[in-house]
């Protein structure tokens, strides 16, 4: 399984992966499921990949091939992230249609960035190749193990939170979720960009000894706790039904 | 859907359980999910369910009846709870066989409680009737919805936590639940068994606007983002990757 999430904020977007990959509980690796790409100043996004480890590897070398060979279609000529979401989707579909047999082979995407003249915008490809997008009232998307770690990201995040707030809580809620489900893993990638600067933004890859990571586990455990401490204590009386 | 919890302490138990029934977005109900049968000195059962509403009031209505009829065996008659949780996940079977159509007529359990003569015990009931038990290293059984509200309880139940500080725990997590998925939604009831006692415990029915429910939802929104402000920033350059 997988976790990733994007968020879109006014500041811009957040996206953060896991890099766990398992065919079967003895068949457990380790793979990126993060791109990132752009032109400065013209285009950049950023890509997250759940679901069958060989179309998703299909779908990134494609899309990698495509900008290399100038295709007349890649991420470098789309007019916006609308068009990569569905020029992804293509691709998704196409890979999957190589090897018939359902549900096995699907893939799901998360693509999000900006292109010069169109808007900073972040967008969750399905299987079947069409996709949605983030809103001001739920400003993110998740692919995988969505559940485990929604609710933090539902007390949490604003459209007004910045991309530092926004990639911490990420990583709490990736925490959470690596803490209940085994086949969600490090590395842990976090990439950022700034909305309006059509420049890569910050990206960092933390691995399972990282001492930052290491340190918002404990300190997240710790002030949990402390935070569970301070709600009032149960009332059994109030309804008078004890 | 529904989410329920069982928490098995040393003080003892703590079973919660919503009240939303739905089958289809259009045809949404409330019917309680918990039971709780006993005779004071002798014996203590808390059952709640999920799954199928006509599998689980039949299995309720079967149980309730072979009580009243002084049945051969019934939860009156088992020596133990592992008894108890054979005797319901056969009632269980039973009922769905009625209606042959697969995955759509399931449900679980979890059946917990005390018998004189035997130890405080805690199962869940899969829709097969086989069961399994929670553990000292993770002291509690979910069934339904499950994955959303498993990380506050993964953080803070320990076998040392009291009766009071797991009921509130799992009302955080029912929460959580609640928020980030409609198919589970109040009323919530939370009933608790101190081991040992073979006494009724602390009994709860929290309504959607019951006064103390929305203090602690109030209270651990704030509470968690105090929390998360006090986090260390995120560090972008320990690596040099950036």
């Amino acid at each position: 399984m997988t976790y990733c999430v994007s968020i879109n904020v006014k500041a811009g977007l957040v996206l953060v992966s896991d890099s766990r990959t398992n065919a079967g509980m003895d068949s457990v690796s380790t793979h990126s499921k993060m791109r990132r790409v752009g032109v400065p100043g013209e285009r950049q996004f950023i890509i997250c990949c759940s679901g069958n480890l060989a179309t998703t590897q299909g779908v990134f070398a494609n899309m990698e091939r495509d900008i290399r060979d100038g295709a007349p279609e890649s991420l470098m000529t789309v007019r916006n992230v609308s068009e990569g979401a569905a020029y992804i989707g293509a691709l998704s579909r196409r890979e999957q249609e190589k090897t018939p047999g359902g549900p096995v082979f699907e893939a799901s995407f998360l693509v999000a960035g900006e292109v010069l003249g169109a808007r900073c915008r972040s967008y969750m490809v399905y299987p079947e190749g069409n996709f949605i997008e983030s809103s001001d009232q739920v400003p993110y998307l998740q692919i995988g193990e969505s559940k485990y770690g929604k609710p933090i990201l539902d007390r949490v995040i604003t459209m007004n939170s910045s991309l530092d707030e926004a990639a911490l809580c990420a990583l709490v809620s990736m925490d959470g979720t690596m803490r209940s489900n085994l086949t969600v893993g490090p590395p842990i990638e976090v990439a950022t960009y700034m909305a309006g600067s059509l420049q890569p933004g910050q990206y960092r890859r933390f691995d399972e000894d990282d001492d930052y990571l290491r340190e918002v586990k404990r300190n997240w455990n710790k002030e949990i706790k402390v935070a569970f401490a301070r709600l009032p204590g149960i009332d059994w009386y109030a309804d008078g039904s004890a």
